[in-house]
């Protein structure tokens, strides 16, 4: 049926391919065409449906009007951004979350995102005062408090001691915070979004801190960054000797000014507020500091009206990307489920799927690289043929923790919080392949 | 020497360490600020050696300007950009090195990057007519010759595939070509920056293989892109079988336009050319094509007349990264010599370090991720104390090669070709810190 058609160009070929086809009937010549994609969209192949948006003339058997000229050169954009098809892929934000913009959250479009590397023009953002233009040749970070050595670095002083690399996910304790009380927010961005994962560059705090020369009685560490807001966090001292870094890259180059330029903190696994940002002064002490954000802030208020404080860990989530209300099904026929599992406490060990709202689960393949306190894509292969699915994820991590269901978080959390809903997250599929946000309780 | 100062503003805590500073003299003031900093640059911390450009008013014990004023609001840049402070950080050209922009390269900034992935806004750019932009919805990719069943994919097609997602470096053959005759590149950038290494995500080639059916005298595969060149390369099946993977996404996001949006292929490990970008028909057949860009082109012209052709892997190759040219030594005392070492044959396994242009050898570390034919970071932490040396590395990838002399390199390929010159690397570093670029043959 096909032959072989050496040294001629596209053009001759579907001119060829085109005249095979032709003597066949609309039947025949879809076979000739589909044959062997069943499961997949033939249909613009076919030449049939092709969407009214869609210039036929770029279609096949024609050369479409990009290969036929030439196209910009290299000089024109040394820094290079997405294509211009690609400008709705923008983090976003809920208007009516907040009351200003400079204390507001952007939020990543997981939909649209494939791997576990977040680009660095669309990680989360969350600041409180706005984001600060620092000039790094005037950026200092301060060490003090229970040290036996204060110490003053430039950034130059930073960028000289040896480096270290991790892929982490950095996640808002508030993320998917609106439904607690059971706001439905109609798009994975938001239910999602503030959630991101990238590799980080920078200097482990112990070797900072071996630097000073914590006292014994040095307990605690306040960190704080030189926005207007001076947002900081009381980080325990075990922490800081175990895994935080003292970042001043992202995904190979310099942080982005939202992300903290010139300089942060990245506390592994934990709440994204305690890896302050734009960091400027760390301060050792034998007990926390009770500041606003780890008060009045980022405490847990429980039914009973006492609140967690301190409750950093982002225990393990999940959440399944594909199908989401931004990506529905739109052909019956196999179908990736597909998603992204996480947890500040190690490695994501398995995730289930469940069909018909956590009555039974199946196990989903992770795939690539599974790394601890990092982004998990898991996947599980199945057909659709537009039955209704109550579409669901569940993570298990390494400890053997187990996400637990909306209702199981509130038996124990109330609904008071707005920070830690990692409770099993519903997509609801309906018939035609649309996807809703819904809460099973 | 420090005290407990709680709750206080960092202003506060800075104007008590300068009065406390104020009795000491001079030497014993500097010693106070940078004790323990023996190693680390202190003469900014100690307020005495800040360049002119530095506008003190920021300095410490002062409050910066931008800690005194909210910075700008959450909406203002939903596709993030770099710090204006970082705007030297991009890709750049050899002028020379090309007669047309169209048909030219671009070089990544290596001596800046952290880590191993490169941001998509960074990697470097090769292309033959251009870059074209590309209507995703238009775009169809074809798959014909000898094969069972003709095919024609839309884009929603190939991403309704299970994907899959590797970190994977990519290299022009031409990397360091233009020193093969002797020419002297003043800086990382264009000695080895035809270089990046990125998360793709796409489809494996061998999953729509079998799709189509390849019929069994089909041995070979004829790639082509969308581009006005037509860019193409015969790929032998084998690989196509392997590891190639017909890629949609790059780092998360959709590829961006120089990079082939919205489809190329990736074959690991292999130059880059073979990767074909604006990937738009593959051919199934029984013996490559022999077509320009694998004939005059992209072939290896021998000492004695004859061509290489088909010199597809990227042999085990390093370099220091740190220092180079645009980064020198500005202080003597401790310093981490960094680079990055990666081979097309799998892992790196070991990176060996020489100050005396390869007289002798030491053992780099590897730090961070080691993936095979990914980008593999090594580290040596030293002394510098103002010696000259000629700093070179020396990578041993998984297969047990390794990287040769640029003088063995020549008595098998002589010097007529531009590509695959993965020989030795030599920095001289100057008794000031320069670094210059030097051949040790």
């Amino acid at each position: 049926m096909s032959r072989i058609i050496r040294n001629t160009t596209t053009r001759e070929m579907l001119a060829q391919l085109a005249r095979e086809a032709e003597g066949l009937s609309q039947r025949e010549r879809r076979e000739f065409l589909r044959k062997g994609v069943t499961a997949l969209s033939a249909a613009a192949a076919s030449g049939v449906a092709v969407a009214a948006s869609v210039n036929t003339d770029n279609l096949p058997p024609n050369e479409p009007s990009w290969s036929r000229q030439l196209g910009h050169g290299v000089v024109d954009s040394p820094y290079g951004m997405p294509s211009t098809y690609e400008q709705h892929v923008v983090r976003r934000t809920v208007p009516w979350l907040t009351a200003e913009s400079i204390s507001s959250i952007s939020m990543t479009p997981l939909a649209d995102l494939k791997g576990i590397i977040t680009p660095n023009g669309l990680v989360f953002e969350r600041y409180h005062a706005g984001v600060p233009l620092i000039n790094p040749d005037e950026h200092r970070l301060i060490l003090h408090g229970l040290v036996e050595r204060p110490l003053i670095f430039t950034m130059d002083d930073l960028m000289r001691f040896p480096s270290a690399s991790e892929i982490k996910f950095i996640e808002c304790p508030a993320n998917g915070g609106m439904e607690w009380k059971g706001a439905q927010m109609e798009a994975l961005q938001f239910t999602h979004g503030m959630l991101s994962c990238c590799e980080w560059t920078g200097v482990p705090l112990r070797v900072l801190l071996q630097e000073a020369g914590v006292k014994p009685e040095g307990k605690w560490i306040l960190a704080e960054g030189a926005d207007g807001a001076h947002m900081s966090r009381s980080i325990p001292l075990e922490k800081a000797l175990d895994d935080t870094l003292v970042v001043y890259a992202q995904n190979g180059e310099r942080l982005r000014p939202e992300q903290g330029y010139p300089l942060r903190l990245i506390n592994p696994g934990w709440e994204g507020n305690t890896s302050i940002k734009w960091l400027r002064r760390l301060e050792v002490g034998d007990q926390p500091w009770y500041h606003r954000e780890e008060t009045s802030k980022y405490t847990d208020l429980l039914a009973n009206g006492k609140a967690r404080k301190f409750s950093f860990v982002q225990e393990a989530n999940s959440v399944i990307t594909h199908p989401c209300p931004e990506k529905p099904i739109r052909q019956s026929g196999f179908i990736e489920i597909e998603g992204l599992a996480w947890s500040g406490r190690g490695h994501i060990k398995q995730v289930d799927i469940s069909f018909d709202g956590g009555v039974s689960w199946v196990p989903a393949q992770l795939k690539g690289l599974v790394l601890p306190k990092a982004l998990t894509r898991f996947s599980l292969v199945t057909r659709w043929e537009g039955q209704t699915w109550l579409l669901q994820a569940r993570a298990m991590d390494e400890t053997g923790y187990v996400q637990p269901t909306l209702k199981q978080l509130r038996e124990v959390r109330g609904t008071n919080s707005i920070y830690h809903k990692n409770s099993i997250h519903t997509w609801k599929v309906a018939a035609n392949g649309e996807v809703t946000n819904v809460q099973i309780t």
